[in-house]
């Protein structure tokens, strides 16, 4: 845990009536810019810790990179006359990476010719991320179960704080390979997989990647461009984030508390016994 | 409520050890382009319904226009060849509108040049949004407490589909004035803040606005830009949404649930009857 990842701080909490002092945790936001070479490539306001990660992470689910070999080195810097230390991360690439500033900006965008909309959306991913998750994967309804409860034994911010989104790793019985927390839900996801694509761990064929919101587009897209083959979130997907997984061979769990969940696409990867 | 808000889908429901078909109701998602005449400004994942709204909100709460005449049209397109019906917004603005293209991609990254920083970032709110929040604006304790029921009795589509944020705007005895739904939290703000400017209604400064999930720094940064002098949430704010609250004069409420809050800042505009 970084140290700027919790602030404590004086508040008035109201109970019942009754006002007083009393201090409080309070879960660390700042600005992280992200620059390649020198040009800067996206301003995320982040939970400072595991800045290599997230950079790295969103460098390959924004499909800038496709191996950790194409980053030739990154490091934390902090611009002259910053007032706070860190919050910039320069990656160097390789020479052959072109930075497309229309298609980083915004995916989908590329294809506004023809109108946005959700089609266009999905076919976006579908042809930057060539690889489809992987069809011969299988896990059990029990493993399952015990994934909400296993990323939560890892949440130390969110358990200070109340205040953070939470992304897991898991092996197929269920076991955490790494949490990671984050102001943001989309950052938590990028510094999950930044953290496996530097420890040369892409694609995750047989992993299962577990957030603590609602699921939507993008995380989809993240877990489809890193190669997972299984979604859970304790929460809703969207109608999108449906669409994109029945698309593209994505199984998406959600609504998972105890000992229900909701499959919302590809179930023939889960073994669901007693089903009738 | 649009018809595309919701999507109904057939689903397996996994329940202690049976698995069963089922109908299931999705949180509509769907991309949404912004262009201001000819130029795309922005795109944006939301949930379809009261697009102008979200358009107008976003136009203001990124500082690009200050006041509704600014808008000297705003329409629902749909662009030729798309699968879709909607999903763009044109809005044409007034000759002295100015549209600067690293502002508007992101605010604080004017900033870059003296490095990103949590300092920077408020500064840039702070000479952006001249307008501070109205210092004589008081409320009740018992007033603040029922904002969530008054909020959760409006939400739709929230209680179809598990699946949305919510945000909603107040009166100071509690009275609930407007309230909208979104998969994206800065969307449901951007629709609240966009309806009042359509509505002739800001600055809105005696007004309260209730966010379902947590509050962050750019919540934060919206209810200063529309005037706001009181943000409740249900949830945790984050480090840089409490500083900046505190600098720019901004209630800031947090963990509202039941007969219980907690004020991290400007607590001088809260009546609280048996302070000790």
């Amino acid at each position: 845990m970084s140290p700027r990842s919790i602030d404590l701080t004086q508040v008035t909490e109201w109970l019942d009536g009754r006002a007083r002092r009393v201090q409080d945790s309070l879960a660390g936001e700042e600005p992280l810019e992200i620059r390649v070479g020198d040009s800067p490539l996206a301003v995320t306001m982040r939970t400072p810790g595991h800045d290599l990660e997230l950079a790295a992470g969103f460098l390959f689910t924004e499909g800038i990179i496709q191996r950790r070999e194409q980053i030739t080195s990154m490091e934390i810097a902090t611009p002259q006359g910053a007032a706070q230390p860190g919050n910039l991360v320069v990656a160097r690439l390789e020479n052959s990476i072109q930075l497309d500033a229309e298609k980083t900006q915004r995916n989908f965008f590329a294809n506004s010719s023809c109108g946005i909309c959700g089609k266009a959306s999905i076919e976006a991913v579908r042809s930057r991320f060539l690889r489809s998750p992987n069809s011969e994967f299988r896990l059990s309804a029990n493993a399952i179960c015990r994934l909400p409860e296993n990323l939560g034994a890892s949440q130390d911010i969110f358990s200070r704080t109340g205040g953070l989104h939470a992304a897991g790793l898991f092996t197929a019985d269920g076991g955490l390979l790494v949490a990671r927390e984050d102001i943001g839900r989309h950052n938590a996801v990028d510094k999950v997989i930044g953290w496996a694509l530097r420890e040369g761990r892409l694609p995750l064929a047989e992993n299962i990647l577990l957030v603590s919101g609602r699921c939507g587009f993008e995380i989809a897209q993240k877990a489809i461009a890193a190669g997972i083959p299984v979604v859970a979130s304790v929460s809703a997907p969207s109608s999108l984030a449906v669409q994109l997984a029945r698309e593209l061979n994505l199984t998406l769990i959600g609504f998972l508390r105890g000992k229900r969940f909701v499959v919302y696409s590809c179930d023939e990867r889960l073994i669901l016994s007693g089903a009738g």
